[in-house]
């Protein structure tokens, strides 16, 4: 017998329809002995409505009430989910952020959970209940509703597991798992049987939306094992877990390829190339609450200049660009170059860790296709490029063929 | 400078427009220096649309979870008051019934109040905030969310008014007052300046919709003034109160005239007169739940027989004509006779405590315009009786004169 906890999104639950199947879900599950704990979001277009109410009243509506407004949302879904178990003959019970209680910091709209009590919910389990929780929602000390943000509530999935140390947290999407890379890019993508916490947090930063970044880190931190799965199809899913050192050979070399078409690069030419440089070109950006991706600087020329070069998202560009202008001035430096016509291609692979020529693999793929390399940047289990983002789908679909990526891994681990 | 209790009802908060116009009224009172708490119920439609997707899912929806349910509907309008409040420029806290909080019994859909905590609530009004609380639901001791019903965002408000000792307990509805009788049926029917809470309860009782009879029972019982008044309407309204002896000549004999046309009457005719006949009649029409109002027997016949009539809901007499006949039969009576072609007319006020012709005038008024009288009951402060259905409007505009109830009050006391 497992205890597992399952989350729906809000297409999963967007429908009367909907909800019934998800019932019929739970109750296999249940019927089969496990212990149940069911995590929802709001019907599918509801927490928008309700925003939309928000901001025809207020400008900028108060962060405190339109907590108290959008948390009704998943109210609305708990009930009727547990009036579904209960026609089937399950017994059930809701719970809102509130009653549960999870305890969060008093950061209206994007409140960190603190704390979980889970008296109540064992006691539910332990009398063979389904207990039916409200994701996304939490209150304070002084009990004032509070909210995670937007996809919070794969994150109250996750914390849910944690505190109830549970076998499994399952994520139902519409979506049937992790795939090597986006299927519209590549034809042949495939889904992923299994990722690492690790490999997955790369994944998601690089714009794979199928998780919470905070949702995997939260698991990731707490040992959760995190199953990715479509509400509509059959089919295992995507397992994110610890990388298990026994398995490590059998690791692929990459397991994906992420990309992103939401960054612009900017030069600063010239620069003098005096210690604390760098400093002096980022604080100011920095201070102007730009978040920086990629960083990139060469060695000094012959003539002691350098040249700076860094990412920032596209809307930040021309905020960036007139900081920037203001810097070269003050250092004396030649000329700032803009550009948002970039993307970033970057292969993920905790496999990576232990075979030296990944990267000159990826660079000769790409060049093989004439594809130019602007920028590289290197983590443990990563190598991110800028290139010309006409190229984007090209370098996709030559990365994904160089590390055979359309092969089921154990076709590729005979290899 | 006084402390009110509003509470507007769901068409008084039917649209972002009248949200911002209840803004209005209630930012004119605090900017006035007054107290202010604002009860809410949700905007007119949500209730019925929540309720209508729990019996798509349900044939009996789970009360408890009908009840996580339907409270969402409040929780949506205190929040959108609150920022309309805001953005005037007045500090304002929303609460739902479980955080003011607002106690009841776990008696789910019909909950009763059993205790308020003031104290967050005091301390915001002596911040300045305007304090905002979600009507008709509440928590039980478990933490558990209950509703008081349909009907009892009236009874929030007053709850409140008695708990924190409000100055008037104002109720916003879409009527602008109490009327002498239905303005539908008598063209001249005014609106009272103020009414006792006794005899509001028998207006409200007897047909008149304005007030959940609960709320006018509560204020009664905790001595709060409550006064009636429209939301889209200048106007001073009805003012709900005690009966100020010191006022008592100045009363009226008649404040108002009632009427119902949901009655249907039953007479089991040739019932030997034993004593203990009554209870024998009634006790099993009771024990099938079905609810008695007036009751008449007459003395006994020569015959030492009697008849026994009694008026029921229309929609009961199907089931309690069957009753009546397996008595009818093991008592011997002659027959059982049924007629829903009738209606209760009533005349209701304090001041025919102190005026015994009160009863004479009625029937002298119907008697003149050849409304047979089929039944009669009264109380301290009303007079009912059942006649024709097809006598009902006359009937009530020949009271509705005879006590002369167009005349503004200061007129009718001249007389």
């Amino acid at each position: 017998m497992s205890l597992f906890v399952q989350k729906y999104g809000g297409t999963s639950v967007g429908s009367i329809e909907r909800i019934e199947a998800v019932a019929d879900k739970v109750a296999t599950f249940r019927a089969q002995g496990h212990e149940m704990v069911v995590v929802l979001s709001a019907m599918s277009g509801e927490t928008n409505r309700l925003i939309d109410l928000a901001y025809q009243i207020q400008e900028k509506p108060d962060p405190r009430e339109l907590d108290v407004l959008v948390s009704t949302g998943e109210q609305v879904t708990i009930a009727l989910l547990t009036m579904a178990l209960k026609k089937r003959g399950y017994d059930a019970c809701s719970y809102t952020g509130g009653q549960v209680k999870i305890l969060t910091d008093n950061a209206h709209t994007k409140a960190r959970i603190q704390r979980i009590d889970v008296e109540r919910m064992r006691r539910d389990l332990d009398l063979g209940k389904v207990v039916v929780v409200a994701g996304f929602q939490g209150v304070d000390e002084e009990g004032n509703i509070t909210t995670l943000g937007r996809g919070g509530s794969d994150t109250t999935g996750v914390a849910l597991a944690a505190a109830l140390d549970a076998t499994e947290c399952q994520i139902y999407t519409d979506v049937d798992g992790v795939y090597t890379t986006d299927p519209r890019v590549v034809d042949s993508a495939r889904r992923l049987n299994r990722i690492t916490f690790e490999e997955m947090l790369e994944m998601a930063s690089l714009g794979s939306k199928v998780l919470q970044i905070r949702a995997v880190e939260f698991a990731g931190k707490y040992k959760v094992p995190l199953r990715v799965l479509s509400t509509f199809e059959e089919g295992g899913g995507t397992l994110i877990s610890l990388d298990e050192e026994d398995n490590e050979m059998e690791q692929p070399v990459v397991s994906g390829i992420a990309f992103n078409r939401d960054e612009a690069k900017l030069t600063i030419r010239g620069v003098p190339d005096n210690p604390g440089v760098a400093c002096r070109i980022l604080a100011p950006v920095g201070a102007e609450n730009i978040e920086v991706d990629v960083i990139v600087q060469n060695i000094s020329a012959v003539d002691g200049t350098t040249d700076f070069t860094f990412t920032v998202h596209r809307n930040d560009l021309g905020k960036a660009r007139d900081v920037l202008e203001r810097v070269a001035a003050e250092l004396g430096a030649k000329e700032v170059v803009a550009d948002d016509k970039i993307a970033k291609v970057s292969i993920v692979g905790v496999g990576m860790r232990s075979h030296a020529n990944v990267a000159s693999r990826m660079f000769s793929a790409l060049g093989e296709d004439n594809i130019n390399i602007q920028m590289i940047t290197t983590s443990e289990i990563k190598i991110s490029v800028i290139i010309d983002e006409r190229y984007l789908e090209l370098a996709v679909r030559a990365l994904h063929s160089e590390f055979e990526l359309s092969e089921p891994r154990e076709a590729r681990e005979k290899l």
